[in-house]
């Protein structure tokens, strides 16, 4: 794809078409404030770049039947979640719907050389399967903050290596099309805003706890990256004065505390300790244990494993007290690797929110799990792409 | 004043010339991207609604001079900031420069019926000045949470007896013009914003130290109010686990351990410990301390009061540090009250921020004093209800 839309109406035109699937020319009439002759250029030159297609007989509407008008079957984005310890990738058509989705254990450490050879060969496999023929953008999402504009990672304290490596401008080579990056938890709350719990909500949080912890910030319905696009950047938020020794080079940050890497540690603690048997015997097993483990010990009603969740909700509820008073969002989703600890950390996180927000700001406050699980980044990757290129050039 | 500019170009021409001063049709042209013919239209139009006049001859740049246009000399807007312990109300011309700016000792908690009269009495003195024969509209700031679209207290922790009370309607009944309700961070922030320290800042923080502490956040060039109204309410952020009960119920809250009144109390407190003869004296004299004290003590050498003044900008520099990994803003200001702590405070603060947020957040991250001091509330307020009525109708 090489077209873009020749201005705003196109734009938003293409943008309708991607959220709400195909529509009759007089259904696009009702949405856009355009009149019927006006209407009629830009669906034209629309239908002239091949971004759309006429498809089918709309319903009738008393008057002369229209036909439909849908984006091109055949435009195929590429979403790119790249984890700290996994990498997904996924096809979705121009209406974000996932034709294909891949997933492979990979440690970002790793560096960006190695994950970006084998987010290609993801690629190609998706291709063999018939699933994308060309691409026509790509987003990728990276455990860090990035420099937006330039699509550059940037001091990634989780993805030493990555620091400065040109991912936009590298990847738009290797894959031939179109690329954008951002913040892993900026792409994941998009895709729940497109997609999954966040649809409508114009102001919410997404808190992503995997092996760190981040926070995509939407407001006005746009994430809100900051002055140099590490806004959300939560994970080293002070929890505890003088406490543990966090990767950063402080003491007490939330990510030292709570989060997918230091919930594994703490259960491996306790289970040494001897104090679970359960998280014990897992241990002897496999050799380590990960928050995985935790959720499926608490699923047997292991004191130990509850109780670690707990505390983990007690502090991230903390910070999100914080987050809750400053932001004043209308809904906090959460996501990331330990969602699978489910609803005993959700309910140490609302008690600790609602105990220590202000009323006014909790009054109607929904705070729940993704709805996306592992797809909310790639879905929020395409998102990403499709914004982009449904732009005025 | 009851005329609005009717539509989007009027109202970006009178923010131009309220925000620049006097311009030329010429320069104006230059401003808006509206064809020469267009803006004449546009500009005739304002000059018949009486909101903008000719006046003096434009420099000549090569052809006909023309005549300099700007907003009516006589148009008048009311500025006034509720604070928990004074109320400050000014009178601004339509380029929101202050004409009079009257203060006055008052309570908050004697509540919104004596602190009205107290502010009404006020403008009747400086109406009797000549200041301002007519109001064309007034902004009213209260250290509180706002309903922003109906001008409704809500709830305010140091406020009571306010909560719910209209606001909005009941003042612009008593002083007959349009009238725009904020809290008072919020308008302090837009204060620095318009004619002090942020000017060009598009994302910043004003974080408001007085008896209370709160936020103002400027996200893309407006306030960010959330979505009840309580955004940047940061004073019951929790800083201390089990720490200082606070008014609001919890434990811990930055405003319990640091805020213009907890400082107060902490330094009777050592006062009363005989720690520290120059607050002792002051107690002795006066027979109680306020922030002021402990300033005027610390401009002695007084370690106490030195120290007191640390252990604060610690505090609040903590939560400070929180808030800037999660807004990544471009600048933060220190207003308040407590501002007289000056550079001891802000040394304390900054040490806190540049060692607790992460390097890409800090790298180029202005924490300064506000310059405006008492009148950034009030330009604020004058700012919100110019805003207000320099938008379509």
């Amino acid at each position: 794809m090489t077209a873009r839309p020749g201005n705003a109406h196109q734009a938003r035109l293409l943008r309708l078409l991607r959220d709400g699937g195909p529509h009759s020319r007089a259904q696009l009439g009702d949405l856009v404030d355009l009149s019927r002759s006006k209407l009629a250029v830009e669906v034209d030159r629309l239908l002239e770049t091949g971004l759309v297609v006429a498809d089918g007989l709309a319903a009738s509407r008393g008057g002369r039947r229209s036909h439909n008008i849908r984006l091109a079957p055949g435009l195929r984005f590429l979403g790119v979640d790249i984890g700290a310890t996994s990498i997904d990738v996924a096809v979705t058509n121009a209406e974000l719907e996932v034709l294909g989705h891949l997933n492979h254990a990979m440690d970002v450490r790793e560096g960006p050389v190695a994950v970006f050879e084998q987010v290609l060969s993801m690629v190609a496999k998706l291709k063999s399967l018939g699933l994308a023929d060309g691409l026509d953008g790509a987003g990728i999402g990276v455990p860090g903050p990035v420099r937006f504009p330039e699509g550059v990672p940037v001091a990634p304290p989780i993805m030493p290596g990555w620091d400065g490596f040109p991912v936009r401008e590298a990847l738009s080579q290797d894959l031939g099309c179109p690329v954008m990056v951002d913040n892993d938890a900026n792409l994941m709350a998009l895709g729940e805003q497109h997609a999954g719990v966040a649809r409508s909500v114009a102001d919410f949080l997404y808190v992503k706890i995997g092996t760190g912890i981040g926070c995509g910030i939407v407001l006005g319905g746009a994430v809100h990256r900051g002055t140099t696009g590490s806004a959300g950047d939560i994970g080293h938020i002070q929890v505890e004065p003088d406490g543990r020794a966090c990767g950063c080079g402080n003491r007490g940050c939330l990510e030292a505390h709570f989060s997918g890497s230091a919930l594994a540690r703490d259960a491996e603690d306790a289970a040494r300790a001897g104090g679970s048997a359960e998280l014990s015997t897992r241990l002897e097993t496999l050799g380590k244990l990960s928050s995985a483990d935790v959720a499926a010990a608490a699923a047997t009603g292991d004191q130990v494993a509850l109780d670690l969740i707990r505390a983990g909700g007690d502090r991230v509820g903390q910070v999100i007290a914080g987050l809750v008073n400053s932001f004043n969002p209308g809904m906090v989703v959460i996501g990331g690797g330990v969602t699978g600890l489910g609803h005993t950390l959700l309910a140490s996180v609302r008690t600790q929110v609602y105990r220590r927000s202000l009323p006014l700001a909790t009054r109607n406050l929904p705070i729940v799990l993704g709805e996306l699980g592992s797809t909310a980044g790639v879905i929020g990757a395409a998102r990403l792409i499709s914004d982009h290129l449904f732009s005025p050039a």
